[in-house]
């Protein structure tokens, strides 16, 4: 890492001489602490399962003590075990547990907890929480409530990023009801758009136009389509993306208006928006197309004087141009492919912007090597990723040589039904892409689930698949993918 | 890796426009192949636990087919589940089945292997089981029969050494019976040094002398009190290292007279010569240190046309000077440490350099961070570290940033009693030695092994321990390390 002020956990002096010179620096690039610098002694983890631990370790690798909270049913997990301290916080649907900040904050209270992490879901995303935090006086580990509402409601992001100069997808402002403002709209933004029915779903009052030419007979169809499907003839234009891949920027902020960034994430691999395997660098990502990209990020970031890890997401078209999708403002599932390309503990800075720390939009942790995530879901993929929870009876977990695994779960383990269905996340790394592959092939032939069906199989097929192996797909890749017949197991 | 001529497995093309910038390289310094190349299609591994799996996984990410060997008692052990094929070769007494070079070589012959990877332990380092495999043309991934046998032979392989420029601990040729002679002896090596009786253990028979001075005393003291105890007065004399280490330096021969270095590894936490913690770096060695050592293994290794990856044994003293004590000749327990500070597979250039790519001398792989291994052995430290095999009823890994694990164990594992205690290897990585230590603390924190006692709690007090902390020990630390009480066991 390039960094030159390291402000973070003081290494203790070494007594025999002399220095190693092969040590690195293991601060990110801070740039020095607020002049408010708070101290964070004990954190509550608003949340269960991988993501819970996943903050534990962080918390108990910086000597902060940590929290958990649980639901009747998760009393057996292990965040429960592994947490210096655990509260129930009610039965084991989350409206009335992981989603009640009135029993978050009253645990975090009577434990004396002075910060709570959300991670990703429940209320990890909810304005409301952060405010209440705020006045509770605990901290919230994440952005504001502002910057939470702001980016929940998509239309106005957009149009804040679009401010910042963060490229969008161009469109009509709104539907459109006139061929001649509509065509205009159409020739300023370019060809190919798409014509939309806003009452539209699943293709219907849905037009491509590749050319000016039929642009008339587009707009036409598409209002009377969808005034016979759905009664309302509205349209809007909107540019159309070739071939799009969902590419997302990590970012960090201070919310002292600085913003720094960890390079791109590639996220393509998406079953009905459902993201089931994450790698970092993407295969279409070149240095100058990440700085560009990442200076939007930053542009976007700081223009809401964004605090904590977000991530920004785009659509890369076939011809490289980017566009705003929406701002994630938690950790990502997908956060440790970003972690093992950069080295970084994403959890760890999450926690110092929050004790006050600022970072140095010019600094930028370097790229080496490449990571990939595979969702491990407890899901049938040879019935349509049907949800599969019950007991595990055993559970390898792959070792060895770059692989890692978060997971919370063990041999013995009864999945609930109640909650998400991912039971671990197993992230290879390797020099390049292609050894990244063949360590990941290798794992999930190790990777041993009894008791449920799991995404292994899945995940193997996808490994062998000559296309992912070319790097060569984008986020509607999964829509023609066919699993072959079970018994094809053996790796 | 400062490599420029790959000739490692193929990376396929990329399709899609444009190539990653950040590809890194993922081949070895391999100068180029033999003259005489030869193809590993399919190898069997002649061992058992987790080195089996280890090069089981190896072999899978290259695309080579595995056969397992197992006995009796180990038939539901992980490295028959994992390998393609596996053959069971007698009862559960080593001697009937892994030590057996009969029935490897059949097993080899029955399932069309075409090498041999012998692991650690049982006939790694067995110079006869080297010439059998050759001679029934099988390769044996290891150095040849007479370099096994040569450093088999620790005086010869010291005088060898010696020979190659290689510093040892100097002492008289022999026994020494004549006062005057042995006190020439003593003088040219220099004080301080030890006088030791030839029959002699537990320190009777043996004085240390710091100065000129107290010779004649010392060394007639010695020969009585041998005398005495041993009924054989007979002494010698060796220079007496201060404060030794046990630092080691791990090296790759290509059998061309061509080797290279990868650093080394601190060893020096040892239980009666049993090593339980490694690390690389040592923290007492620096680039210069590092580079000397590097340099006399290799005229070690390269005196003897070395095949295969090899270790090189030194003594550090206090005063930073090193001494050979003996190479050997197979991949050691300790060698991930290794690998995550080089982020190299050591299996796989095994392997390479037994397929008959050579190595360049002037090239090393660069180290970065700091990475500590932990041994879990089925041992009670509370009771002298007395073996506990026995069933594993419950079994959780730690995994997360920075986390590896080698390990073949389950929950529902019988562990044994025949072979070695040792059930899993934990590997902490982090950008310091400070910083390593913190994940390695939290990971023994939650790694969860039931129904069998284990050395983590032993693990668990020394990450905790001050002089550990500040690298301040020397291979006699922990002769007064002592145990806390048992409860004291939360982290």
């Amino acid at each position: 890492m390039r960094s030159s002020t390291p402000q973070g956990p003081q290494r203790p002096s070494h007594r025999p001489p002399p220095p190693r010179p092969t040590t690195g620096k293991e601060a990110p690039p801070f740039a020095g602490p607020r002049p408010h610098m708070s101290d964070i002694q004990k954190i509550l983890i608003a949340n269960r399962g991988e993501i819970a631990l996943r903050v534990i370790r962080t918390c108990h690798e910086m000597g902060i003590n940590t929290v958990a909270v649980y639901s009747t049913i998760d009393r057996d997990a292990l965040h429960v075990r592994f947490a210096d301290e655990a509260v129930c916080i009610g039965p084991a649907a989350s409206s009335e547990s992981y989603l009640r900040p009135d029993r978050l904050i009253a645990a975090a209270e009577v434990t004396g907890a002075d910060a709570i992490h959300p991670g990703y879901g429940f209320l990890a995303e909810n304005a409301e929480f952060s405010q209440i935090c705020a006045d509770n006086d605990i901290e919230f580990i994440g952005p504001s409530a502002e910057t939470i509402s702001l980016m929940g409601e998509k239309s106005k992001a957009k149009e804040e990023m679009h401010k910042a100069g963060v490229p969008i997808v161009e469109g009509s402002d709104g539907t459109v009801g006139d061929l001649d403002t509509a065509y205009e709209i159409a020739s300023d933004i370019g060809f190919p758009v798409m014509v939309k029915a806003v009452a539209g779903g699943g293709g219907t009052g849905m037009r491509l136009v590749r050319e000016a030419d039929g642009f008339e007979r587009a707009f036409n169809g598409a209002r009377s389509e969808a005034d016979a499907a759905f009664g309302n003839p509205e349209v809007y234009i909107e540019k159309f993306v070739e071939k799009p891949r969902h590419v997302e920027i990590q970012v960090l902020g201070d919310g002292q208006g600085n913003v720094m960034h960890f390079g791109e994430r590639e996220c393509s691999i998406q079953r009905r928006h459902q993201k089931l395997l994450e790698e970092c660098p993407s295969p279409v990502v070149d240095e100058e197309l990440r700085e560009e990209m990442g200076a939007a990020a930053i542009r976007g970031a700081e223009a809401v004087d964004y605090e904590g890890a977000g991530t920004v997401e785009f659509l890369v078209g076939a011809d490289r141009n980017f566009y705003f999708m929406e701002m994630n403002t938690r950790i990502q599932v997908e956060h440790p492919v970003t972690e093992e390309v950069t080295d970084c503990d994403l959890v760890e800075y999450q926690i110092r912007v929050s004790m006050g720390e600022t970072v140095d939009s010019e600094e930028r942790p370097p790229m080496e090597g490449h990571a990939i995530e595979c969702r491990i879901n407890a899901e049938n993929p040879f019935q349509n990723f049907s949800p599969a929870p019950g007991d595990i009876t055993a559970f390898h977990q792959p070792g060895g040589h770059g692989i890692r695994i978060d997971t919370a779960a063990y041999s013995g383990y009864r999945i609930p039904p109640t909650y998400d269905s991912m039971i671990a996340k197993l992230i290879a790394y390797g020099k390049t892409r292609e050894q990244a592959i063949r360590k990941m092939r290798r794992a999930l032939a190790e990777f041993v689930v009894e008791g449920v069906d799991t995404t292994i199989p899945f995940h193997r097929q996808l490994m062998n698949d000559d296309r992912f192996k070319q790097g060569n797909f984008d986020t509607r890749f999964l829509d023609d993918f066919e699993m072959h017949a079970a018994p094809a197991e053996v790796a």
